[in-house]
């Protein structure tokens, strides 16, 4: 192994995801703003000046903290829920890895994307949004096909896309991994109240048709496709 | 009317009640930690000697901030839905409600309620979150409630709480006035999609039974009562 200190060895890949955890970790905690160059120098036992060998400036750490989470959300969430030919099945096992996304040890980083969603400026901020805008994309595309296939009520696929998003990401304002609510459950009980809906279809005596709920024979309120806020 | 400085006059609440808003907006725009005191101060016109005739300390403006943002919460959406009997249509109104608040003027407060959820410390941010635990235990109960009626079928009363709330308070991070949804229609379709769910009921062909769509016969996973993370 080369140990020599250029910026290519492993030793230094070691030492700069060390600054990025640390770095996470405090950021995490106190916010962007709140966390001085000087703490994260602390946290990781280097000087300002041994700090900035392993980093550009300050907001070109926060921008590697959230392309590192992205790639991670990317990894864990997307790519292995692309190939699912049904669209509510793979919407479906996209919930359930995001709530696990959001629940497990990935957090810090995940928290820091939601969280500091405004604090990147120019083309970084573009770059982050970007793949954020692609995952929402993805969600819209996927609940307008399980429209077009009568997998699902005519629906707004964007209310529909950033209903599931806030469903599963506000996960982070509330979620104790000490909780009485492990993880899987919770995905298991999203899933089902998001796309299975709450209300106890009302007796058949309301109205004289029998088989399926009131519901799904409603008119559409709106057309459900191409609709953007 | 007296147009003396003291505390208790018109003019001096009249100025108060501007430099909050001020105040709000800032903070609502740049964050707290970054918008400094000084920001502030020039912001309001104010000499920072001046500003603080107004306010005790920075962290006292943003609890002055996020307490006005609970009482026009309370106002606006809570107490009005508190008197409905059917528990399922309190939750709906209040969720409707809630949409309207996210969506319109007074989302710079509740903008800094959500994201400012760990900046106070100590005795402040007690008593903001026990605001907060008011409504999330309001929701609770209402789901609870609507459980024992047999009005919606059985779910975790916390998991649906959070949920309920992941929704419309996500709707900050993503929701433009001038976008093609309306916020009236976005209540609408939020309440369908959530009271309401997604899938459509499979044929009566895959389970004998006619009637009820087959989710809501199915056995209950968990007691729904008294679960909390």
């Amino acid at each position: 192994m080369a140990r020599t200190p250029d910026t290519g060895s492993d030793v230094h890949r070691e030492r700069h995801r060390a600054v990025l955890e640390t770095a996470a970790r405090l950021i995490c905690e106190q916010g962007y703003e709140a966390a001085s160059v000087q703490d994260i120098a602390d946290a990781c036992g280097l000087t300002k000046a041994g700090l900035y060998y392993y980093i550009r400036s300050k907001e070109d750490l926060l921008l590697e903290i959230m392309t590192y989470g992205m790639d991670i959300f990317e990894e864990r969430v997307l790519l292995p829920v692309l190939a699912i030919a049904d669209p509510v099945e793979r919407l479906k096992a996209c919930m359930e890895k995001n709530v696990h996304l959001v629940t497990e040890g990935w957090s810090k980083e995940v928290t820091i994307i939601l969280h500091e969603h405004e604090t990147l400026t120019g083309a970084a901020r573009q770059q982050i949004n970007a793949r954020k805008k692609r995952y929402v994309r993805f969600l819209e595309a996927s609940f307008d096909e399980a429209m077009r296939e009568g997998r699902i009520r005519r629906v707004e696929p964007r209310v529909a896309a950033f209903s599931f998003l806030g469903m599963v990401l506000w996960i982070y304002k509330w979620f104790r991994p000490d909780g009485k609510i492990p993880a899987d459950r919770l995905a298991a009980e999203m899933q089902d109240l998001f796309f299975g809906g709450l209300e106890i279809a009302p007796a058949p005596a309301r109205r004289g048709a029998g088989g399926r709920r009131a519901r799904s024979a409603k008119p559409a309120k709106h057309a459900g496709k191409g609709v953007a806020a």
